[in-house]
């Protein structure tokens, strides 16, 4: 039985509510449940150094919790002076599994900044946040096209993500923190809209995990993403 | 003409909203017009290194801007290493202005830390960060009260805040970004409930100010603090 | 009564040594009493990045305490690896009010870099620094136009600056390091020689203040800038 | 066809040298072909503070690469002044796998860092890393137990890892640079010697995996690791 | 010919003002000609972590240039975040050249820092703040014997230092920066009054320097630093 | 009587293995006894930014300890977030060493970087490191004749290093760890093949040292260098 009451192959309440600030070409509130992440997309017009004058762009991520989003407040990482290893490794993962969406040279020499700021955590803040980066970055590039700085849509695919693990022996869709906590198995998995995978991390946390295992969370996974893939389709048809 | 068709002694539209997150001891979204700040109170039983066990608490304060709350993207603060002097500035402002407010010894040996954070910047963050501050700490207070920790409440009085400025040859209160940014003046004034001054911070932007234009603007301010006032014991007074 | 036995309108002895040190284009030694601060004014021929091009010159100032300026040593910022926050207040502060007096186009598209750095404290460093800074700052211009660099003196006016505060109940001017330590209210005022203010910061310390205290305060501070102004003249006069 | 000649799924030759150096308790050069990573086991008595006084060990790992182990000289993390996230992100990830491996209950209070330093590289660093450090932490267990300071054994399995990718659509075993820089997907996969998984990352570099993809990679890497689990065993035995 | 038109083995007018600061226990500012540093000796009950209850104390210095103290301004090391290579090799030489004239269990449970701020640099920085300093330094434990912390007097030896090199072929004594800038080599030589040597630095610049060569330095040091140490008994005989 | 029952002027077994890794230009494992250190010299293009467009290259250095390299595990570098003073005085030693042996003019515009990371450490690590340092950039050198990018060879000369010291009593040549820590008096002696000195630093750890001790390690100093650069020498004409 989950904390939360839920059947094993069931999400949370996943939603998507653009333009949630203002001056960002993209903004958008993804919740998962109580998980909820402020993600921004920010167009620039240059690259960075490594990349210039190469004819391509670049999509880049930040991650950030604040303070209080957790249970006990957490150091500011402004003020300890560096981003820790988790908050680089996920910073790291939702820029790679965007990119993987994205026709580099077809967005030109310009680059966007997809900032993920968790404003209140409660499990699964970095699938979240590539679930709802992704809505923030085509809100970007629909800004992009609309002013005619691009021709064709360099998007050629939706990315989303989801936790799955194994929870009380039980694989289980989704977890939440109280799940998370307690789990013997967690993996992250980014899939695109063809039912492929761009990341697989899974992770033993009690014990080592099985071939069939790992084929159950797969398939969790699978169908997981495939609802999210479709919610965050109805609400960029929203307009 | 203010750019927003404000009269001179006009707020924005100021809102409170509190339990904005939930693993705060206090949560409040604070508005000043299109300026959203998240202000959390989290109580810590520990003090600071230099305070302990000298039979007295601490209210300090923390403040962030997302990157992306500004027109242009900012650099996020934890990548580049530091916090900026402006940052450094306003927390230390945000900390001195609540403990203005506090019984420090009557809190006993327990920390607060305010921390606000700027979702949406459009002028005034950090009188937005002090009057929604207050009601953030003021929940915490009545938090710890609640849970027989605290018998007396140690706080004597209410604190706000409010920018006033000169724009265009006219004293005017509260400036929006389109104001702040072409001011000859900028004053930022933080008062109690009994209209006495904690904090006058006034800089001549374009010319030096005269005595008359000074006492036009406190007075401005002081009008629009009792009115802020107002709206932070109506927001509290709604359990 | 004064721990100085001054009046509560009778400034400190005020000094200001030019030529100081021997490579700096201005070098100034302040003194408000006890307090002696080192204030250097270096010409650069490149602005900062962001000015670069746009026909502007720069004006700014960086200050430092050395660790035994003070009765307790304090540790060097140097090795602690970052400026504290004070540090960045004040040399903020210090470069915008010396800012208020140059125009910058007039002098041209090169940097002053103004530092202060404090050899001996007994409270009002930040105003000596002002003061003093100003002077260095004098001597650095004539500098340029004695090389024939300026046409045009681009100083349109003088500076300067003096503490007040509340001090057992009285309004007192320029506060020494046993009245700062034990001040109700604590107020820094910089003016221009046309009496105008370029900034106030008011601190309420002990209790709020009223605003018939901030009156006599600032009546005190006007006429305090008047005489400092007077002596930064006589010492210019010297050649 | 592989550009080393080898089969699909063929290793690199691999080699454990232990007693490297003379000074850790445990010190073993472990060669992936070209790629040679120095893993030295340091036992300290104090466990990190966050663990004190709880009646558990800890493990960890640091990695780092020579400035000139690549192929171009990379600046020295030292000199940097911090460690990027890429080595966070492995050092995450060995010291992870290593724990999977050991009862922290029975290894008491105290800490065994490993310490993995890639003297040169060719691909495989980190997945030669966590093979190698294993070797080193069995050694510096059995140190322990002969100075009598470990009852029992505390290792209660063998950890080991590899990569597997699709290089040219085929799947491939213990990926060198040359396959590794030009792979579609690369998967970094850490086991047992019960043939259960500790870790799985893979990503796609090029195209999104199916499922049958991922599937085949995961039996070429359950294959491997049973042949470097017994190479291991062989070293070990040495005595 | 000396660009100073002194003899080869002439020194620069060598001046201690003791008390030039009253907050430190020994404040003393020395010239070497233009040259002018800013020792301050501190008092601190506590020693450094790792000599906690270990019957001993220690002496350790600081070094600073204030950012004009050149010709042309250098960069503040507190702005940059970190001091540089040169500045702490320096004050690791200063350290260790007084802690050679120092019984550090005769010292007692206490640190002195001795912080040398250059405030006009003319060659020779270094060598006059080892020769300045240990005046401070006596300042200081004649100040804790007169407290009657200290029964005996822990210091058995006086200090200074000077440098040499050979400029334009000829070996020359106290080298100021005409002729540092130009030197083939460069040497630091510190000694005691014993006619000891304590610290011998040696740098060829321009070629290598030979056996004769040497000698004919060392010869000049230990006649200059005799001098020196003259001048320090005499300016602590003033009372 | 030595603890490795050496006679005092005897050199621990020197060795010199060239091509240790495969990437860098030069790269040479370089052995004083239980001491090694991996040195490798690695070509860059571009010179740096205070170089640029003016005809002349540049040799610069950067040292490390591996964390486990010693009888205790150090702290890692890129952990602690910086290089300590001890790391900054020993590579810029090592620096300035070897540019005494290279026109930097013939060098042309390109820097080679010679990295020195000790893998063992037994005493004498910078002299190690500055002897192996010359047999990778004389490679590096090579190599870049060989590629036809230098013309004539700009290294004018062998450069090697040695320690000396006086351990109870006896001046002594290539301390080991064991004397290292023991010593009265420690001296690095770096020279040329010529029979010149390039660096002379000597400290006094126990007593100050006399004329005649100075003298007598010197000696010392000088053939045993001369027998380095022997080994260097017939390391080289290996091919």
């Amino acid at each position: 039985m989950r904390p939360s009451g839920r059947q094993p192959d069931q999400l949370r309440e996943i939603r998507f509510t653009r333009r949630f600030t203002k001056h960002a070409e993209g903004s958008v509130l993804v919740e998962f449940g109580d998980t909820r992440v402020l993600c921004t997309a920010s167009v620039d017009d240059r690259t960075p150094p490594w990349l210039r004058n190469k004819g391509s762009g670049w999509v880049t991520a930040e991650y950030g919790m604040l303070p209080r989003s957790t249970h006990e407040r957490m150091a500011r990482e402004a003020a300890r002076g560096k981003q820790g290893g988790r908050t680089q490794e996920i910073q790291r993962l939702i820029g790679r599994s965007l990119r993987a969406a994205v026709d580099l040279e077809g967005l030109g020499e310009r680059q966007i900044t997809v900032d993920c700021d968790v404003l209140q955590a409660d499990g699964g803040t970095r699938t979240a946040s590539i679930s709802g980066g992704y809505v923030a970055l085509h809100d970007a590039i629909t800004h992009l096209m609309k002013q005619g700085k691009l021709k064709r849509n360099p998007l050629f695919g939706a990315v989303a993500s989801v936790s799955v693990g194994i929870y009380q022996g039980v694989p289980v869709l989704d977890l939440d923190y109280a799940e998370d906590s307690n789990a013997e198995t967690d993996m992250n998995v980014v899939m695109n809209d063809a039912n492929a995978f761009i990341e697989v991390q899974g992770t033993a946390e009690g014990h080592a995990f099985r071939m069939d295992e790992l084929n159950s969370m797969l398939a969790l996974a699978q169908s997981g993403i495939q609802d999210i893939i479709a919610a965050q389709r109805a609400a960029l048809e929203q307009g």
